[in-house]
């Protein structure tokens, strides 16, 4: 576009905000049913939907892996994805800093729609909003979306002792990516998010026919807290084995000297599946058939030893329990 | 919540985030389908939907006849309802400042609730993000919403010639209460938001049996926009009886001292229907029937005088051509 910078005017709903629309957003995602009208009208074949939202507020806004546009749609794709619900169709609302570069808008739009392409959901109404300088930092964006039910109910308290917990790839990459993203620390790590749409992951282990309890994606408070979350809903005991739990060597580093922990760190392509012992192996070989499954482990079962507890076996054979995840954790790191 | 102010850590994704969806979201937005999953799961009994969304970052949060809770409702039932679709479920996402008021939000959760109960929708699912002090400014709501298709196919392109202009009230509310609620003009005055949920509306509109080709709600921009966009996408003239156009006296007076033009004030609360002359008297004792229908006025018709512009009869007689909207006008209104 031939402005270089977003203006107040481009929020203002008049030729201005329609340019931005037509220029930027109706461009990317173009398709038969993105709408400039008040709603996208969908037909769905199916009365059964999920339906969710999503916040992106993460700073900076590019980092390696990724971007905030790529995450917003990850985001929600792997929110739908964690019901079994096929993601069809994705809202955006943009909240953008008056002075923010047009370029770096039209990038993150970009992203957004390989991300939705990519994940077979089609991206249909947004908004775009202008607030002054000061007044937002750069942009946020919130995605929700509409996915078509495709497997069983699923859900933290249909999780039963006896099944096998698996995390479908190493933890802690988008955490790392963005605190060396931010700089500050005096450190060089290379480090990718990790941030990836898995609607074909879960596709693949809906498909093996295999009963699945549980599907939920890491993101903030990572693997820890997906954990905590399944031990309450259940009532039962998670218990993990550490030297089970995938950790890239260079993530273990980069946490290492700053004294962080990789299972509280923010993912944003992992999904943690609980599923009865005996066809965990089969799904577990469906997964790592899958772009972004290679790395899957089983990490750990499920118990009755403790109600509502995670424990982890440490390398030299200790049991300690997790603590919850509480207080600040790394803001905006999503 | 004894926590007197949002913290960082209530949007960390942790124990914190949990007490404040529960003690304050949950609690506002309790029902059967309200989810603390990934996901809400919905049943629609069709398969015909529309969907939307908006980001709300009106300032002040608070102002007279609403706040920002109510408008991300109403804004969103609003759009759902222009296409002629009963709003059934929303999501919310917050962007909150670290420091913001508890008590303000938990105001902000109820006025959601209310606004959605009129509307018969139900909120489903939320997310909250914290960004620290001076990241954001105080909270930011998106909503979206998905409707059930109630209506025939309605829109910009589907108005014709003899086609008569209905405005379901008097116009300019929202953006005089919210430049009042700013105060900085030294100027007192009595204006009430028209911000309200417009299904009931609608629907009256809708089962008068009467030829519907377009329901558009006025907001950024004004009545001035709605009447421009639907010229340039019907490519017709859309002819305005100055006179006809209800306007509150003391919206009129507000307007006057400051040198504004209500047609191009915000409303939250108006819908400007085009239908067939014949029935539009029907549909006008309909309108105005409702609770939010009863200043509904005929305010003009569609012809072919002029492709693609709006012109305005004054009360002196004379014809003016009605600018489309451009520029600023008053940043963060909605």
């Amino acid at each position: 576009m031939s402005d270089e910078i977003v203006t107040l005017a481009h929020g203002a709903g008049g030729l201005q905000t329609r340019e931005l629309i037509e220029k930027v957003f109706a461009k990317a995602f173009a398709g038969p049913r993105f709408t400039s009208d008040d709603a996208a009208l969908l037909g769905l074949g199916t009365d059964k939907i999920a339906l969710t939202t999503d916040g992106f507020v993460v700073s900076p806004a590019f980092f390696p892996g990724g971007d905030i546009g790529k995450l917003s749609v990850c985001g929600t794709v792997n929110d739908l994805s964690c019901m079994c619900a096929r993601p069809r169709y994705l809202t955006c609302s943009f909240i953008i800093e008056e002075g923010f570069d047009m370029s770096s808008l039209e990038k993150i739009a970009s992203s957004m729609a390989d991300a939705a392409r990519e994940a077979g959901a089609e991206i249909v109404a947004g908004d775009t909003k202008v607030v002054g300088r000061g007044q937002c930092q750069g942009v946020f964006i919130t995605t929700a979306g509409v996915g078509t039910l495709e497997g069983g109910k699923t859900g933290g308290a249909f999780v039963r002792e006896g099944d096998a917990v698996i995390v479908t790839g190493d933890v802690g990459r988008q955490g790392c990516a963005i605190l060396i993203a931010r700089g500050g620390y005096g450190i060089k790590a290379d480090i990718d998010s990790d941030c990836a749409p898995l609607w074909n992951l879960v596709k693949a282990a809906i498909d093996t026919g295999e009963e699945i309890h549980a599907v939920r994606d890491a993101t903030r408070g990572g693997l820890a807290t997906v954990l905590s979350e399944i031990a309450e809903q259940s009532g039962l005991c998670v218990e993990i084995d550490e030297q089970a739990v995938p950790v890239d060597e260079k993530v273990k580093g980069f946490c290492g000297l700053l004294g962080l922990d990789p299972m509280y760190m923010a993912c944003e392509g992992r999904m943690v599946i609980f599923a009865p012992k005996n066809g965990a192996e089969k799904l577990l070989r469906a997964v790592r058939a899958t772009k972004y499954g290679a790395g899957a482990e089983i990490i750990g079962e499920v118990t009755r030893s403790l109600a509502g507890r995670v424990t982890v076996r440490t390398a030299l054979g200790a049991k300690r329990l997790l603590a919850p995840p509480s207080g600040e954790l790394l803001p905006r790191i999503c």
